[in-house]
Parts: structure tokens; C-alpha cells; sequence
């Protein structure tokens, strides 16, 4: 009795789309599409953290499962922060994935030690200019500005943390003169499995006296290839693209936010 | 450079579990198995409509896409009722989807005119016994209490329709010698498919005084078997079953959401 006839999917014969996954992709078109002109890569990137109300405690919503916050309309702020012990958690989890052989692909990994240096932006204080070193040998990675385009919040009341899901505009500049306002330092483990890397980071902060402030703890999912994200949101729905083309960023997407999930659904208790 | 290598669905290589389907999975399961010990049917619904605020405007949360509300949360009601337009399109959808032979299972239909009649239980106005005869012969083909044992609302922003999944214990009792308190007539266009059915239904309904009051266009998914809910619930997750039956309830339900979804997101807006 208990055996179950094979079943449609549905009346319909088929999966209804995932409303959640195309609102994501939706909203990372729109940023790509209208972005500045200007020339730098497009990153976007899902961190993993916790939504806080003003009073700091975390967001409470009167509802069951996770969901996209409409931007602007819930007063809280997104911290990209967590304990030291959730560090070392997903620390193990992804060193076993990277040692594991029955994932498919495999996991590449490298151990960064860079450091961020801030200066002003000829007058602009809000738009600073990064200048990113290799600790060790001093040399220059990158100089740029940041222009952020817009954010996604991701609330998830049955998982231990929150996400969001940044897009980005990283614009190339000259080495400025001017003196470094702060500095931080970041410790960077960074696992690449196909088009995506996860950073998990330990970043301490300095101010412009040279004193520590701060430390904190972040991880974040990133698109690898800024071309090739671009080249698939070009062809989005293309009639005359070949169907995988037309595909490809929605695709990319959906991996994209399966990835931030599977991160955030292994958080653990220890997240405050 | 458009072209994207194939992907794995994520770096563990499978798609994390859809946290929508498994709360309503969870909840129906809860309440199946604490259900009170009476004789009797449970029934699973989904009705669409709508949930309206108590000012009668449509709930508005701050979500962007289809969420479960945690009971007891939200104050709002939920509206069991459509255009007659709306209605009309429904007819057609479910006709056309009858008629069209590319969709695998066929659909089974039948056109029911029914009508009920509300009786007081010994006293208890809230429990009402409910007797449904055929409109033509007038045989009667089910006297019973229905018992609600819980339901969930799920708010739907980017449709025209919410809709609520109801769990209630339907007891088989003796035909009652009390006068009706009221009565309803139902013309039930009834679409089945597979362990479904889709009811499609204009409801008059008429109080004591034999005055119509009021004519509601209902939509609804309900599973068609009970004593195979309750089979496949008893197996969920039995680690002493076979696979396929220890997995069938939860095939089961999200078959039931996959409908439901499709309905919804089938709405089209002459809902109000």
C-alpha cells in the first residue's frame, strides 16, 4: 500500500521553475546590463554572515523558510563576520572536500597573505582607492576602486547564518600618492572548484596609527571569470544564441547560489 | 568564450535539498502522525486565493519571492475564492491540458453537482456535521465532521495568487435528524491526474431562510488517497524500508507542491 505509482512531475510534466534561483540571476543580469561604462571587471560574490537588526540582534521575520528581503524595505544591516571556531569548522569541511576524491572535480587551493592598503580618491571620501600587496615580497597586485552596484539579502531562519549576494564594479587605476588612511591584512585560504572560489579569510584591520582594531572572520563565494560571466549575461535568452549559449547564465547561477546554500546549510551553532 | 563547461550542480556535486518542499513535507507529516486516534480520512488541500490584511488590501510582506508563513505571526486572513473570469481561465487551461495528449498521464474528469448541508453536532456550534447528497438523485454520498488539524500560508509576491495548504481529519458520522442550518451547492468540475485532483468549483451557498448570499469560485489540489498519505507517511525515512518506499512521501508531496505551484503561477490578473 505504501508503494507509490511513478509520478509526473507535475500536471504539467514538468519541475515549476525555481522562483528563487531566477530572482538571483534576475537581479545580477540587471546590475550587468546596467552597469557604469567604464572599463574593470564585474564581481559578484555571495558572503556568508548574519543579518542583524539595529538593536544587533539577529533579524526576525514571520517566516519559515529562506527568502530574498525586498532591498530597502527592512531596516538591518549584513555582517560579514563569524566566530573563530565557525572559521576553523568550514576550515575542516573544506579541506576534506579538497582531499576527498569522490566529488568530481576537484577542489584547487592556494594560501594567500595579502595586504589592503586604503587612500583617498582625489577628494572623494567615499570612493577609496585599493591597493592590494603580496605580503611577502611587497609587490603589487592590484590598484582599483570599488564602485558597488547593488546587494541582494538572503534571509534564512533555519540555518545558523544569513548571506548576501553583492555585485561589484572593480575598476583599474594608477598607484596614488597620497598615504594609506587604514590597512588590513588578509589571511587567505582559497579553494577553486570549477568556475567559482571560495575564499575563507581572517582579516585584521589598522588604522592610520598602526593599532590593530579589529579581526574578522569571512567567507564568500565568488564568480572566477568576470569575461566569462559577462559573455554568458550577453547571450541570456539570445533566440539566436544555440540553447546551451542562451543558457549559460542562468547556469552559471544556479550552481552559483546552490554553492552559497550548501555553505550556509553546514554552518554550525557556534556562528555568534 | 560565451561557452560555459559543463558544471557540477555545486562543489558536493548534488543540489542541496529544497528547503520550501521539505517544510511542507515536515508540517503535513506532523500532522498526520499526532493526529487525535478517531476513525477517518485525512485529507491534504491546497487552496488558492488570496491573503488579505484585515483591511482587506492584499498582505504585503518584504520578500521577493514565494515564502511559508510561520503560523501565528501574520494577522491575516486567507480567501478561498477568484473572478468568475479568472475561474473561466482555469476551466480552460485544465480543458486544454485534458484534451492535449503530449503531457503523459492523462487527465480524468468529471463534472459533479453536489450540495451541503450543515447540521449542529450535539450541541457544539463550532463542530458542524456536514452531509453532501447528489444534487439529481439526492442519494446522500458522505455525512461527516471535518476536524481542521493545521494549515500553512504560503504568500506568493511576484503572482496574483497565494495560496494554503490545509491538513483535516474528515470523521465518518451518523446522518443527523437536526434541521440544516444552511446550505451550500457545489458545481465541481473535477480534473484528476495521477494521485490528484484538481477541483474547480462555483459554490452558492444559502443560509436558513433559503436566501442565496453569496457565490465563491474555489480552486483546489487535493491528494486523492488517503490510505496511501498515510502508508507512505508511516515509511518516511524507516530505515528498515527500501528506498522507494521510505522516500515515497516526500515524492508524494512534492509532486502536490509542484501542482499547486503551477496553479498559481497559472493565475493571471483578473484575480480581484
Amino acid at each position: 500500500m505504501s508503494s507509490l505509482p511513478p509520478l509526473s512531475l507535475s500536471i504539467l510534466g514538468v519541475e515549476p521553475l525555481d522562483e528563487f534561483i531566477k530572482e538571483i540571476a534576475d537581479f545580477i543580469h540587471h546590475m550587468i546590463i546596467s552597469r557604469p561604462d567604464l572599463p574593470g571587471k564585474v564581481e559578484v560574490e555571495a558572503k556568508i554572515g548574519l543579518l542583524r537588526e539595529r538593536n544587533g540582534g539577529r533579524l526576525l521575520l514571520p517566516v519559515l523558510v529562506e527568502t530574498i528581503l525586498r532591498p530597502d524595505t527592512v531596516d538591518c544591516r549584513f555582517e560579514s563576520n563569524m566566530t573563530a571556531a565557525q572559521h576553523k569548522h568550514f576550515n575542516t569541511l573544506l579541506n576534506n572536500l579538497k582531499t576527498s576524491s569522490q566529488r568530481g572535480s576537484p577542489l584547487d587551493y592556494a594560501h594567500l597573505y595579502l595586504v589592503d592598503s586604503f587612500h583617498a580618491s582625489g577628494g572623494n571620501e567615499r570612493e577609496k582607492i585599493r591597493v592590494t600587496r603580496d605580503e611577502k615580497t611587497d609587490a603589487v597586485v592590484e590598484v582599483m576602486k570599488k564602485i558597488r552596484l547593488g546587494d541582494l539579502n538572503i534571509y534564512s531562519p533555519k540555518r545558523c547564518a544569513d548571506w548576501r549576494v553583492s555585485v561589484n564594479l572593480e575598476v583599474p587605476v594608477a598607484l596614488p600618492t597620497d598615504p594609506a588612511t587604514h590597512t588590513r591584512r588578509k589571511d587567505r585560504m582559497k579553494y577553486m572548484h570549477e568556475e567559482f572560489s571560495i575564499d575563507l579569510t581572517q582579516v585584521t584591520s589598522t588604522n592610520s596609527n598602526g593599532v590593530s582594531s579589529e579581526i574578522l572572520h569571512e567567507l564568500e563565494v565568488e564568480i572566477s571569470r568576470p569575461e566569462l560571466l559577462l559573455a554568458t549575461a550577453a547571450k541570456r535568452g539570445d533566440i539566436n544564441a544555440p540553447e546551451n549559449e542562451r543558457n549559460a547564465f542562468d547556469e552559471l547561477i544556479r550552481a552559483f547560489v546552490n554553492n552559497a546554500r550548501i555553505l550556509v546549510r553546514n554552518a554550525n551553532d557556534s556562528w555568534h
